[in-house]
C-alpha cells in the first residue's frame, strides 16, 4: 500500500460539505488516477495551515515530501509523477484542449454561478470564514450579497446562457472527453457541485439536458461526488 | 495523383474574399490531412448549385461519388474515411474536447464576431446576396446594420470578453492542442478570418496576446490563409 496523497480541502461549517470546485478538481483527478488520498479540513482563516506551500490558497496537494498548489498545476504534476496511471487528458492535444475548458469554466462560468450562489453560501460558511468571504467576494463582483439575492432569476438566466456550448456538445456526445471522463469533465461538473453544496436553488432547469451529464458525473469514480451533501 | 476533393465555398462579389468561417474549418481540415482540394466559388442565391446535399447551406464537400455537408461531419468524414493522415483530433479525448470548441465558437464567438462585421460584410458581397443577407441576418439579431453600426464599440468590447478564456490558454501554449494546431485550433482561428475579409475594423487590440496565435495560424499550412484579402 502506498502512502495516501493528503489534500487540503475548504470545508463549510459542516465539514463534509466541501463546496470548492478547485479542490473537486483534484479530488477528480485523484480517483481519476487511482490515488488513494486523505482530505484535510481547511477554512479560509486557515492561512497558517498552508503557509508552507508559499501561499494562501487550496487546494494544496502534499505527496510525501513534495507539494503542488493550484489546481491546473496539481493536474499537470499528477499527470506527469503518474504517467502508468489512467490518463487525466488522453494525449498532447487533449492537454491543450483541457487548458481551454479550465479557462472557460473558472473564467466564464465561476463568475456566473457565483452571482447565483453567493447570498446562500455565506450561510454554510463556518463563522470564523464569513466575514472574510463577505468582504472579499463583494469586492470582487463590485456588489453586495443584497444585491445579488434581488437579481437571482436573471443571473440563472444568464447562466444558463453561459452553458450552452457544454449544453449542445453534451447533447451528442457522454462526456466532454467522449465515451468516458477525463479532466476536462472533472473541471466543468466540480462548478456544478459548488452549487450543489451552496445554495438549494436549481441552476438547471428541469428539463435541461445537461442533467443527464450531472447524473452520470455523480456515478463516475464509484459515486464520489455523493458523498457531498446537497444545500438544504 | 488522387483526385482532388471538391469543396462549395462562399465567395463575395470579388471572389477571392472567401469570408465563411465554416467553409474555412473545412479548407484547413483538407490541408491538415493532405487532402487536395478545388474550391468552388458559391454564393448565397446559388441554392440550385448544391441541391444535390439536400440543404442549402455552405461547406458541402464533394470526394469522388459521395458529398458531406455541415462542417462539424464534414471533419468527423474526413477524420474516419482518412484515418492514416494525420489526425484532426488526437485522439478520442481530443474528439470530444475539439466539440466543445467548435459549440463554444459557433455559440458564443460568432454571435459576437457578427454583431460587430455585419455592417461591413454587407458591402463586400455580391450584389445577388446583400439583400438576403441583410434580411435574413437583421432578422436573426432583431435589430438592424444601422443599429449594430451605432453600437459598434461596445459590441468590440464585449467580444474581447468573450475572448478571454482563448487568450488565458493560448498566453501558455502555442496552440488549443497543444504544440501544433488541431481542429480546435481551425475551428477558432477561422472566426477570426470572417472578421479579417470582412471589416477592416481590428477585433483585437494592439496588445493582445492573442494577436501571437493568430500569426501562428496565418502561417500554418504553408501560409494557406494567407490567400485572403483584408478587408480594406
Amino acid at each position: 500500500m502506498r502512502e495516501p496523497l493528503k489534500l487540503y480541502d475548504l470545508a463549510g461549517a459542516d465539514e463534509r460539505v466541501r463546496f470548492s470546485p478547485n479542490c473537486w478538481r483534484t479530488r477528480f483527478a485523484l480517483a481519476h488516477k487511482g490515488l488513494p488520498c486523505e482530505t484535510v479540513v481547511w477554512r479560509f482563516m486557515e492561512k497558517d495551515a498552508i503557509a508552507f506551500s508559499g501561499q494562501g490558497k487550496v487546494p494544496v496537494l502534499v505527496d510525501g515530501t513534495r507539494h503542488v498548489h493550484d489546481s491546473w498545476a496539481i493536474a499537470i504534476y499528477l499527470e506527469d509523477t503518474y504517467p502508468d496511471r489512467p490518463s487525466l487528458f488522453g494525449g498532447a492535444a487533449g492537454r491543450g484542449l483541457a487548458r481551454f475548458v479550465n479557462q472557460w469554466t473558472s473564467e466564464a462560468v465561476h463568475p456566473a454561478i457565483a452571482k447565483v450562489v453567493l447570498p446562500d453560501l455565506v450561510d454554510i460558511l463556518h463563522e470564523g470564514d464569513r466575514d472574510y468571504f463577505r468582504s472579499t467576494r463583494e469586492a470582487a463582483f463590485g456588489t453586495t450579497v443584497g444585491a445579488l439575492r434581488a437579481a437571482r432569476d436573471e443571473n440563472i438566466a444568464a447562466l444558463r446562457a453561459t452553458l450552452r456550448p457544454l449544453r449542445s456538445t453534451l447533447a451528442d456526445q457522454k462526456f466532454l472527453a467522449g465515451d468516458a471522463p477525463n479532466y476536462a469533465d472533472h473541471v466543468a461538473f466540480s462548478a456544478f457541485l459548488w452549487a450543489h453544496a451552496s445554495t438549494p436553488v436549481k441552476i438547471l432547469a428541469e428539463d435541461d439536458t445537461l442533467n443527464a451529464w450531472c447524473d452520470r458525473m455523480f456515478d463516475a469514480y464509484d459515486g464520489l461526488a455523493r458523498s457531498l451533501p446537497a444545500a438544504a
